[in-house]
């Protein structure tokens, strides 16, 4: 009764958005008069559209996009979440389909056929006017994750030799007769066609009359070629506070830009995805409340079932010394509170050393440094926790609380393997993202859970190594 | 010798940027020619100009700044890293340190002081001219995570009555005489100063001429209050595409805008500080390798000795059940593996619904349907784990690895344990977050080790009291 029998996502409330709202009125207008809806709906942006759209029933969709003069209803379906943006387009006629997918920005576009299915994608692509078609076969072509997959081709160039009016006059051209996303930068080329100079359209207007687009423009330009990875391309918008990253190729040729509106999307999934890899699992890739329930157990059984496997060194581990256990029960006691200081620490330093890394704060090569860091960190912590360990043991013994055989030389046993295990553990955990990123990884993949299991197993060792050590003639 | 004698960071090598590559030339200049500075460098972003200071010594980063003229210091001074910038500052004389920062823009001048000494910085402020100083202490007012914390009261606002044509003239004006941070939006304004509308600099130079720009400005603003948090500002600024998000008062009056660099960076702070606090710890508030030893320490040993206390439950649970390991120590070979196992499922529902709940996915009355969604996941992907480790122990028995008392049972034991842990771990790992967030706090700070504490100890009992029901009589 509880599993569910079918895959379906969780149907979450959510807030009353204008769109929410508006949607009743939408709804009676739909049947009554669509004629009055685009005059109706023209001072809405079209992401609250969308949210019209999405309060609608399903069926009504379509009509209510065709109802929208198809500029608008294209801008609406690229604020539509995905997999509804998919139904729509692959139940709609090819035909208006086509129609509405060239009217949407190229980065959106090819997103856009990305999510559809293969044969619906190919279809719709067949119909589109042959300029757009191969625009959109070009960008998808680029991994989507990559600054080819991201950019725009919409963005705005002049040539490097023209006059600030004319350059003016251009723009004013550009902006009154054809849609461009990416319009307050202007970027200035040579005759090839190779990026020169770049400037904000509010320097372009504050520029003095009678001076030359090359005296405006700024001429270091930061650039990225298509392969760059999406983090590179948030890198570069950060830390120089742009609004578009141009995109070039090997000559210096602009091929498009990247719009910081891609750019924060990328950082947020980015972000979603650090942390549910951080949680021990798969990305999931889609929100949690809209993907099916046997997908999400698809991104967490296999995670936890190998951590799970490698976990099983445990119990190896703990049967070479079920001889020394039999002989000092009391020592299994301790084994929880052990392992999983040494989890936390490593868990610790491998997120400060994921972050430091993704940020650039540290390279590869400084491996040796961050060693020469955690050491002292590890055996500083180790001690603080070790002296807890010590307290706790002998204060218990002392209130009566426990009775432990030999409590002196148990503590110190306690105390000793805590500084061995969290040392090792802030070792462990901060080389474990270097060595992922040495092999190819993403750092980001050394998970809190992936460090605990890596550390406990040894974490056992050395505290029946220290536990042998000391205790041997007395306990053991 | 290991443990460092005083409090410094890590010094890391930074990739050679163009700013390390010109350090020497400019070196040479500052040493022979100082007025030659400017022209050299007039081509270069201020990041740029930042990395050169960055790889000079100290002693000569004032001088470098003093020969820039003022306006293109207070950009260089704005990309320098915190730490630095508050030390060069406090080295200058309070005049040139306030001529300085008084050419800074309002958000960047407001967070500039408040990294200072507070005396330094109220030096400074009585320093600065009326009307900068007046905006400034207006600016510092706000939590510096907020809205108001974010903002430049450096933007464009025109009255709704005037012309297009007026509207460009201001704005050009404007762009020639003053700066202003945010110009790619321009907002209109009644007469009282309440906001009424908005368009894309573009949009007022595609309008045509001889209309009001009331005719040209989208009246749905995206506004936020100045208290609003930084991550709702974010939220909006995705949400629509934005480049700037106004900020306005009860009255609707704007007060300033946070433009998107400032979201930006925001994003990135928040991502830092969720890994952080993901991995069992206080966010750091600055790089890993800037950070001092000490400072660090200070941020991971309060999180790691307060996990350790709680954790200490777990000898208490164990030693509950002494008189069952003692009676049958094979049990306590395989605690290690089913308390981590309860911890990693918790830490993966974790970081499901923090996302979600950060995403807006989610709200807080949605509990229960993350109960319904969880119960059977968990179930599931215990009775996964639970035949894995019905397996092993079957497998290792009949290979001979392993001699255990009663391996049937056992394995039923160490199976239905799974099926219990790794559903409690589900169900305590996702309402976590719910919690923490109904008690006022952020729920991203249900980190995977806090979680692996609080499962650790109910999934000892539920292990020992499968025990005893399946293996009394036998082993027990």
């Amino acid at each position: 009764m509880m599993t569910p029998t079918h895959n379906t996502p969780i149907d979450t409330d959510q807030e009353r958005t204008i769109g929410a709202l508006l949607a009743p009125d939408i709804l009676e207008l739909l049947e009554e008069n669509p004629e009055a809806i685009p005059a109706e709906t023209d001072e809405l942006h079209a992401r609250d559209l969308a949210d019209v759209a999405q309060a609608l029933p399903h069926e009504l969709i379509g009509p209510f996009l065709s109802a929208l003069p198809v500029e608008r209803a294209a801008d609406v379906l690229e604020y539509l979440e995905e997999e509804l943006r998919a139904e729509i387009l692959e139940t709609m006629n090819v035909r208006q389909a086509a129609e509405l997918v060239t009217e949407m920005t190229p980065d959106d576009r090819a997103d856009t056929l990305e999510t559809l299915e293969e044969e619906s994608a190919e279809e719709i692509l067949q119909e589109i006017p042959a300029a757009e078609r191969a625009e959109t076969e070009k960008l998808l072509a680029y991994d989507p994750d990559s600054a080819g997959g991201l950019m725009t081709t919409e963005f705005v160039s002049v040539s490097e030799d023209i006059s600030v009016e004319d350059a003016l006059a251009a723009v004013r051209r550009i902006a009154r007769s054809e849609r461009r996303e990416a319009m307050n930068t202007i970027y200035t080329t040579d005759p090839a066609g190779r990026l020169k100079g770049v400037m904000a359209l509010r320097e372009l207007l504050a520029a003095p009359e009678g001076s030359k687009v090359s005296d405006v423009a700024w001429q270091e330009v930061q650039t990225v070629p298509a392969s760059a990875d999406r983090a590179q391309v948030a890198r570069i918008t950060r830390e120089y506070d742009l609004v578009a990253v141009p995109v070039v190729d090997d000559n210096g040729v602009i091929q498009g830009v990247v719009t910081v509106d891609d750019v924060i999307d990328a950082l947020v999934e980015e972000h979603t995805e650090d942390v549910q890899r951080f949680g021990g699992m798969e990305a999931l890739e889609m929100p949690y409340t809209q993907i099916g329930f046997f997908s999400m157990i698809g991104k967490r059984a296999p995670w936890l079932a190998a951590l799970f496997l490698s976990e099983m060194l445990t119990t190896t581990a703990m049967g070479h010394f079920q001889g020394e256990l039999e002989k000092a029960v009391v020592l299994a006691l301790f084994v929880p509170l052990i392992i999983s200081s040494g989890g936390n620490s490593g868990s610790q330093a491998t997120s400060l050393i994921i972050r430091s890394l993704a940020l650039g704060e540290i390279k590869l090569r400084d491996w040796w440094k961050i060693v020469l860091r955690e050491l002292p960190s590890g055996l500083l912590l180790g001690a603080i926790l070790g002296t807890l360990g010590v307290a706790r043991i002998l204060l218990w013994q002392n209130l009566g609380l426990a009775n432990y055989p030999h409590p002196n030389l148990l503590a110190l046993t306690v105390g000793f393997a805590l500084v061995g295990v969290v040392t090792f553990g802030s070792l462990a955990g901060s080389m474990l993202p270097f060595i992922l990123q040495r092999l190819g990884f993403d750092p980001a993949s050394a998970s809190a859970p992936f460090v605990a299991t890596l550390v406990d197993v040894t974490g056992l060792s050395i505290y029946f190594y220290v536990a042998l050590l000391i205790l041997r003639g007395t306990l053991l």
